[in-house]
């Protein structure tokens, strides 16, 4: 049994055809660099002869110097009736210094007739003359069978004509897909079994998600031969997307003991995935399987009672194994034991008898109203220490105001006036922004600046909004996630309220007290004379 | 082989141990009513023993008289060393007033020595004595092996006693539960097959998706002989969620031809499930397989060509026999297919020569600077509309401000200020509210009502927000979606800008001019008579 499998993501190319899926080219060669950190065989760049913007992707990949990917470029078999060396879409991948090409064409009868309307003949002709042209101009060629299952299920002997076509041409492996991802794990298998009778070059899987078995698909295929596998991070692609890599990675290597990346790199896992989830800019399921937040959270008393005598009584592997890690949510559901587990992982030690007690009560009360702690980590722990007596107020607002000012003809106008007191002192500022919250943000950093200088290393990373309760229409209550960080940490804080300027607030004012836990404000005298600007930096 | 599958809904009770899941009585009482209209054959509606909220929900079900959905109460099996009789938890369930019981109990020798601490003879008491219990009350009873798969593993001869006291006992059925998530495929089939040697009444599965095969184990165990499925909606649930029956289910019946629901009822698939997500405030996946938004969408250039000549080159199924869709997505991987085809989906016929041309570019160039057109058709019918000159100008804005004042102790005063022209006539109005957006919806409303009063029948029914890029913190780009409603229609539109006000006025603005396509403003003097007061009504 081989026991080597390579991984083949198509995030950059396939990856694109999501609804709201859109990489620039800066996206795409950061991904790269992540894939090829993780241990990822392939990485296809794009489809050159479709979209004249991959092309800058192929020319740059070039500096980036990658240790062990390489990389594909996508397209089509010639165009019918044409010949190979003069195919626009052909010479373009070649052109494109890509050491790969990965090409597809007709494996279905019925889109032979239907979709290019040529004949069965010309079709094989089209793979083998695509296949010769690319070889001999260098390139390790990948073919695939486009709707290879669908193809098979409708005319073998057709299905498997087209792929011995290619291997005889001197392709260096057949990849089959599922293009329209309807076929079952068993159908998978039966006709990856039936292939592997036929070629003896390395056979690959390309799975599509629309049964929910994309990853199910894939594990058929290499069970049934396949050493090859093609997938995208976080499942992103075209309707329900392609086989998930970030579940299936774990699956071969974990669970069934295959070989794909190192172990260290494995621990990459769920950074990748996240990483790739921002620059792509798509939230994450927390519920994602291996990599998601929530693939190791407990939230039922009895789960957190148990996992903290033994993590082995919910977990099926052991989260680090793939950069993830097991947290404790605290909510509604949870008893005293989730809080102080929580409290303990914050570094506070709740006292038994009462403190923990009122504290799951004011979370409950302000969860009935909106607010989650779950992603808001700093929020929570602001709570538990002013539960425990142990913070000091840094600063405490007064009122704010803002102004927004649109007129058709010119840009919109937003000021922010911010009153809090520091001590006793109390200072009025005015900001602006091109929206209310960074026109707040800057005011109320104009007001701490002076009294607390270490504000200034602290930026705001992420703003998240929610609206709780959409059929609330415009009046419905908004929770805002804010994400900080200074040089050495990140911490989130949250704000509830019907009007999202003061829940954004609200998350805001908690970010910065959070950053001031344990400072002192400079002696108020020179913080004065900073304001009016007597003092010489 | 049997076909008739029982499907068992465990949404409102494993499904909001997920996190981000919080279901009120009311919220599982709708719920429950759209299951049973879906064809579900049992409901799982809560812990009595564990959630004191669960018993208000199972008293008022009765009042819904479901048609055709058994109620079930879960619960553990009697704690060690007492009586069942005397036991508060099953005591619950009895008093519940749920036909069904569904209870757990150890399978797994590891969890009767470690999480429950006691010995595997007890234990068996404990499965036999609460199952007899629940049987002379009257209950159906269903047995849940909790952890039966790894149990096995470990130790095959303990895990088949417990569930053969369990049949014993006199349960109607086992259900295998792969508790942690963890089985593969292969091992949930042969664990199942030697499962029937033993087990004569009928045997269930109960998945999790912490390895992405939860749907894949559910069906690997029917093919073995199940006949009783359990999973959520949407795959809720603790970690990475239960198996997902709204993929679950469609795969039977379509893909294996097994009998779950009638095909009218199957049609409701997808409005149940964007229901319940509704419901449970939780976003769908736009991929989500078989009900998502983009589970029958084609974005790619060449797909959609070949979809307008044929559905079945690119899909497995077809949409309306899960009460889905094909939609056409109009994105920068656009060529004018798409366009035309999205155009004539509106009812709007383009010329071919310039005016898709000019309309492509208008496009791309909003969706550089964030709009998404997916998922607001209404914004891009009046894109369309105004490219064609077919509409006519209901109402100009001219300027809008918003005051928002917070002191920290009083409440939030929020006032907008709203200047648009009617034909000629300038009008300024000023309206509040609890936020921003509110308080411009009412003032916009405010000045449109005289002239068009058909704008008191235009609802806004849901808001969303989302930062496009999040690392540009609270100076980033935010797009609004906003759906509206009036007696017959719905809608969506867009606004995007990095303040997040401008952005909300965006929408809210595209939504009443769509209302207003084709309506004439009433006279203006009448108009002017009803602002001042001057006419009774």
């Amino acid at each position: 049994m081989e026991s080597t499998i390579q991984l083949f993501d198509t995030t950059l190319r396939d990856g694109t055809q999501g609804e709201g899926v859109s990489l620039s080219v800066e996206d795409k060669l950061k991904i790269a660099k992540k894939l090829d950190e993780l241990g990822i065989h392939y990485i296809e760049g794009g489809w050159p002869g479709s979209n004249s913007k991959d092309i800058e992707f192929f020319n740059r990949v070039q500096e980036l110097h990658l240790k062990h990917a390489k990389i594909a470029a996508f397209g089509s078999t010639r165009r019918k009736e044409s010949l190979a060396e003069q195919d626009a879409n052909l010479l373009k991948i070649v052109d494109s210094g890509a050491q790969v090409a990965s090409i597809f064409g007709k494996s279905w009868d019925f889109h032979v007739h239907t979709a290019i309307q040529t004949t069965l003949e010309e079709n094989l002709a089209m793979v083998s003359d695509s296949v010769a042209f690319l070889k001999r101009s260098g390139l390790e060629v990948l073919y695939l069978g486009e709707h290879f299952f669908d193809g098979y299920k409708s005319n073998p002997e057709y299905a498997l004509q087209t792929i011995a076509a290619a291997q005889a041409a001197g392709a260096d492996a057949i990849v089959l897909c599922d293009t329209n991802g309807g076929s079952l794990p068993d159908e998978v298998y039966s006709i990856v079994s039936a292939v592997k009778e036929h070629i003896h070059i390395t056979i690959g899987i390309h799975a599509h998600n629309d049964c929910d078995l994309g990853v199910a698909n894939t594990l058929a295929a290499v069970k049934a031969g396949a050493t090859h596998v093609q997938g995208t991070f976080n499942g992103y692609g075209e309707r329900c997307g392609n086989a998930n890599l970030s579940s299936i990675i774990p699956n071969l290597q974990i669970k069934l003991g295959y070989s794909c990346v190192t172990e260290q790199q494995l621990m990459t896992l769920t950074p990748t995935a996240r990483y790739i989830s921002e620059i792509a800019n798509m939230s994450m399921p927390v519920s994602q399987p291996y990599v998601g937040m929530a693939a190791f959270a407990h939230k039922g008393g009895i789960h957190v009672s148990a996992i903290l005598k033994d993590a082995t009584t919910y977990e099926h592997i052991i989260p680090e194994k793939v950069g993830n890690k097991q947290r404790v949510l605290v909510s509604e559901l949870a008893g005293q034991s989730n809080l102080m587990s929580k409290a303990l992982e914050l570094g506070i030690d709740l006292d038994q008898s009462n403190k923990a007690r009122e504290v799951i009560q004011k979370i409950k009360e302000l969860e009935h109203e909106g607010f989650q702690f779950e992603g808001a980590d700093a929020s929570l722990e602001l709570l538990l220490r002013e539960a425990m007596g142990t913070i000091e107020e840094s600063f405490t607002v007064e009122s704010f105001k803002i102004l927004v000012e649109k007129a058709s003809d010119r840009g919109n106008i937003t000021e922010a006036i911010v009153r809090i007191k520091v001590q006793d002192q109390l200072i009025l500022t005015a900001g602006e922004g091109n929206g209310p919250v960074n026109a707040l943000d800057n005011a109320l950093r104009k007001a701490l600046l002076p009294y607390y200088p270490d504000i200034m290393n602290v930026h705001l990373t992420d703003y998240k909004v929610r609206v709780l309760d959409e059929q609330g229409a415009t009046a419905a209550k908004v929770r805002v996630l804010v994400e900080s960080t200074d040089a050495n940490n990140a911490w989130s804080t949250v704000g509830v309220s019907s009007n999202v300027i003061e829940a954004s607030w609200l998350a805001l004012v908690d970010s910065i007290r959070y950053a001031l836990i344990g400072k002192q404000p400079i002696e108020s005298l020179n913080a004065e004379r900073e304001r009016l600007g007597l003092v010489n930096h």
